[in-house]
């Protein structure tokens, strides 16, 4: 079993290496064969372990390798992200929408039907001023993205479910929710603040939070997250309901009950390093992406949110300082 | 006013070059200069009136022209049709997405932000095994496309809403209807019967319909499509009640309701010229496209469907008998 990891050196893509690399196998096959493709270069830890191979340049650039290769799992991680894509709305396209697209045509041109998981996006979602949003956000929900992130997102699932119903590839699309807390410099992402108003007060400095108090976010832990791909890509087809994007679990809390959490675990100094001075932008495009879920089909494959932001935060602390003691 | 009708050698953009020319003016402004566009010379009579010109050849090989022209509306009917893309998996991504996409990159460049219309379908809807579509459709029905052309034209759908919310074009889509009665040979659309049904046995001739006589469609006039498409083109942006796509009015009707207008119309002898052999590729596709609207939507922009399928079939062969007497 040869495993592509496309953003295999970016935060979700390490993890989702190691983990693979600890459970050994996938799909109940051993893994043979691990190769991260990303625009830097992987993770030493994972450069190091046998059976890991990195392609390290742009995707397109590798194309013809994956036609060639036989990859019988692939995890499509790699991407430009939210803010970036506002930013730059040719770099969006060309990272998201063209990248996404070759991959699939190489993968179609390899000719062994690939298990593939796109990794998509709440950002699928945004109230378009005509069709608001339901407070509910259910399987059926039509998605109307408001960013140019989540419009190439929202392609990219398109063509994996044709691609899949063409008998091409067997693919499926998983949308993650704002993932936190993440441990790395912020990555451009418009919802990295969730991440930094945790990490930045634990680590003792401070940090600016540029939405309101009582936004409310829809998160899942990197843990969380990982099983959820992994679960996703082990799934035999019809157990999915249809080829449409399964929503990832979500944990909703709002940014002040995440500050509650951070309190009780590091005390009152903690969380008086975060202090609240509101970017539009920002605001904008992260109050455009729905809170709340009822997701029946993640759950029907037995994907359940994490417990609660405590729970989140523990986690984070605990592994924080194993990095520290092994450094 | 310079008008760009891409598709304008095809049976819609003929109709709808024919009725601007009537109407002189587009959105308050005089026509100055018709452009259609299509793989094949356009019509001898719109050829032969003042201020219409011929793209002939491949829309990508337009696009530079388009960038420097200054067209301020554009109509974007061309596309490979449903039953093609089926067959032709990458004719359809390069006529549906590539061509699309790069029609609005040249708009882009363009700069002035021209009035867009996007020829969206009913081919949008079909039913995800484990999304079932919802016995009406509604504006907010999630679209989860069953072929590809279904899948290509919402991705155009998704491109005409970013590039519209980036401001670089005043884009709207529309989904047809599926438009009968059609005059001309058929065009390689799965839903092609549902005119050659009515026009065959009116001619005399006798025909084949691939679907049972209980299935139903979501039916539209051409004269009524051509009137919702320059509805669509002359409506304010915050008059459409959102950047997603717009549903365009359908008759519900089956083919058996179908045939008894024709009937009506025509006698039981041309009734009895529609013999039935299904075929399962086409009741696959068609059937799968849904056939009950209700859609606020359109009705907001005063878009109504056809009065009834008696009115469609005499307006037809109203407009059959013209074309005789004229040639």
């Amino acid at each position: 079993m040869k495993v592509l990891i496309t953003g295999g050196a970016g935060f979700l893509g390490t993890l989702l290496g190691r983990e693979l690399l600890q459970r050994k196998q996938l799909l109940g096959r051993a893994i043979s064969e691990l190769v991260l493709a990303d625009l830097t270069p992987p993770s030493a830890d994972l450069v190091a372990r046998e059976h890991v191979r990195a392609l390290t340049g742009p995707l397109l650039d590798f194309c013809p390798e994956v036609e060639t290769t036989g990859f019988e799992a692939v995890f499509h991680l790699a991407g430009a992200v939210s803010a970036e894509c506002e930013s730059d709305f040719e770099l969006g396209m060309r990272s998201n929408l063209d990248t996404t697209r070759a991959l699939l045509d190489a993968l179609k041109v390899a000719g062994n039907r690939p298990r593939v998981v796109f990794a998509s996006s709440v950002a699928v979602f945004g109230g378009d001023p005509g069709i608001p949003l339901p407070p509910v956000i259910r399987d059926n929900t039509l998605p109307t993205p408001q960013s140019s992130y989540g419009i190439q997102k929202f392609i990219g699932e398109q063509l994996v479910a044709d691609y899949t119903r063409k008998g091409y590839i067997d693919g499926r699309s998983g949308r993650l929710m704002t993932v936190a807390i993440r441990p790395s410099p912020p990555n451009g992402a418009a919802s990295g603040f969730f991440s930094s108003i945790v990490r930045e007060p634990l680590n003792e400095m401070d940090v600016v939070c540029p939405v309101p108090p009582e936004m409310p976010v829809a998160l899942a832990s990197p843990a969380n997250t990982v099983n959820s791909l992994i679960s996703l890509a082990e799934a035999p087809q019809d157990a999915l309901g249809g080829r449409t994007a399964i929503n990832f679990p979500a944990l909703t809390v709002t940014v002040a009950e995440i500050l509650d959490a951070l309190e009780a675990v590091a005390g009152k100094a903690a969380r008086e390093r975060v202090r609240f001075v509101e970017s539009p932008e920002v605001t904008r495009i992260v109050g455009g992406w729905p809170a709340a879920f009822q997701s029946e089909r993640a759950a029907r494959l037995g994907l359940r949110p994490d417990r609660n932001m405590r729970s989140i935060i523990d986690r984070f602390v605990c592994e924080q300082d194993v990095m520290r003691v092994e450094a």
